[in-house]
């Protein structure tokens, strides 16, 4: 049992969660424990003057992950979520070994829901150049399950088509049956989007693939695990127990939202993500 | 006359000439350097760790730019090349302010180029967002000439799918027709190609846009600056001299690449800029 369980009063139930991404994709995550986790306080940190950690090594995406997790722990985070998967399959570990604070990527929570629903035990994981060079998922399906059949493509013009807002143009769907068609030669029954921008492609990549494989998105999947972790650990906050209750909901929470560069970018391509826009960015 | 001028010996002319960019695109303007200065050493930095500066802001793209100008001076670079054209329109006055040895930027030669060649008086030019953004290639061509029209267009996918090595796919002809036909409707006949990488899209885009308009390389106008420069400067190796009077080429000088990151993905990916391997890059 890790430490932090034993001694969930060190760390206020109502602190905020804080979460990490090279940039803008984490806030897939970031939806995904919004709409989980209505009544707590998420603190998010895109790390745009040095995105995109895809093509990093990973002695600088852990580097980096450091001092994110340190900044979200000067903000009072009570737990951090690595909501990028290359810093997820580099860095997780270290975090962990170094905070007190509970660590948790989006890596095992993908790969732990995409063992459960493969019938073929074909599993196909797409990510960054990074992510996939590492393995991370390939290893994590296997520690779940070794009879598990793998096979990896990275996609790296998905996530500059995302920012651009090329999300159903002809290009991006001949991109896709590109960079899928090797997945479905190799008869997949289940793909894990292995990278925070892809459930944004989620219509394209559904499209190519067919509705017989099932689109494993790991950010809905962090989120339950986050609030299961956080229910375990006795650290959320009082409302969540009354909302379960069936007690009224309060006000909103207030978020905040923090980059290391070129806030209004953010702001802009953040649009895109959530399908509002967010006023209250500031740059570290 | 800037007061490197005046005092050439103070920077041996044996010195190497120091070049930067934000990663890998900087190889078009190193290519370039050295096949008209081929006596000349070369020492080149990718900032890869930072990669790329086309999305991020103004103040972050002059800090990295000093950084690296301050790394080049200490590997006792007589020159220093703004290999990039984010950090050309944002960094160069500064650093021109800042240190003692000439700077150049790949902007400014660019636009000059372009203005000398357009017939009907209007140019496109097309970049990164940072580029575009900064609106520096169009005042640098109303500078040189007021009466001067440009249309400008940012290019995001561009680099990726240099990147990615799709230099001809019928994608990236689909997506090149996107981004450029407003130029053509602009009745452009001079298009910059205002990002590093996209010499190695030439093809596709002069399929494009066709013959009749004339591509602006900035690479090879900034090779030709330098070259001047430093003759001006008295700042030519003295094979150089001996080159131009016909006498033999001595055996090629030692280059050096430097990245802050990842040094096998340049090695890699440095392939498709130059048609060779680098086996000698170094992580700084």
């Amino acid at each position: 049992m890790p430490g932090w369980l034993c001694c969930p009063g060190f760390f206020p139930v109502t602190n905020p969660i804080g979460i990490f991404d090279s940039g803008l994709g984490g806030l897939t995550v970031y939806r995904a424990l919004q709409k989980l986790l209505p009544h707590e306080s998420l603190v998010y940190l895109g790390d745009t003057a040095r995105v995109p950690y895809g093509t990093k090594s990973a002695p600088t995406v852990t580097e980096y992950s450091i001092e994110n997790t340190e900044f979200l722990l000067e903000r009072a985070a009570k737990i951090v979520v690595v909501a990028c998967n290359t810093a997820s399959a580099y860095a997780v570990p270290q975090l962990q070994a170094q905070f007190d604070v509970p660590i948790q990527g989006v890596l095992n929570p993908g790969a732990a829901h995409a063992a459960t629903v493969t019938r073929n035990g074909h599993v196909g994981v797409i990510g960054t150049s990074g992510t996939i060079a590492s393995d991370a998922y390939a290893q994590a399906l296997r520690q779940i399950n070794p009879d598990l059949q793998v096979t990896s493509q990275s996609c790296p013009l998905f996530v500059p088509l995302v920012e651009e807002g090329w999300l159903d143009r002809p290009e991006t769907v001949s991109i896709a049956q590109t960079y899928l068609t090797p997945l479905l030669e190799a008869e997949v029954d289940t793909i894990i989007l292995g990278c925070t921008h892809y459930p944004l492609l989620r219509a394209v990549i559904q499209q190519v693939v067919g509705e017989s494989v099932t689109l494993i998105d790991s950010a809905t999947a962090t989120a339950e695990v986050v609030k299961d972790m956080l229910g375990r650990g006795g650290m959320l906050p009082p409302i969540s127990a009354n909302r379960d209750a069936g007690r009224e909901h309060p006000a909103p929470t207030d978020h905040e939202f923090w980059v290391t560069d070129a806030p209004e970018r953010f702001q802009r391509v953040g649009e895109i993500f959530l399908g509002h826009s967010l006023d209250n960015v500031r740059k570290v």
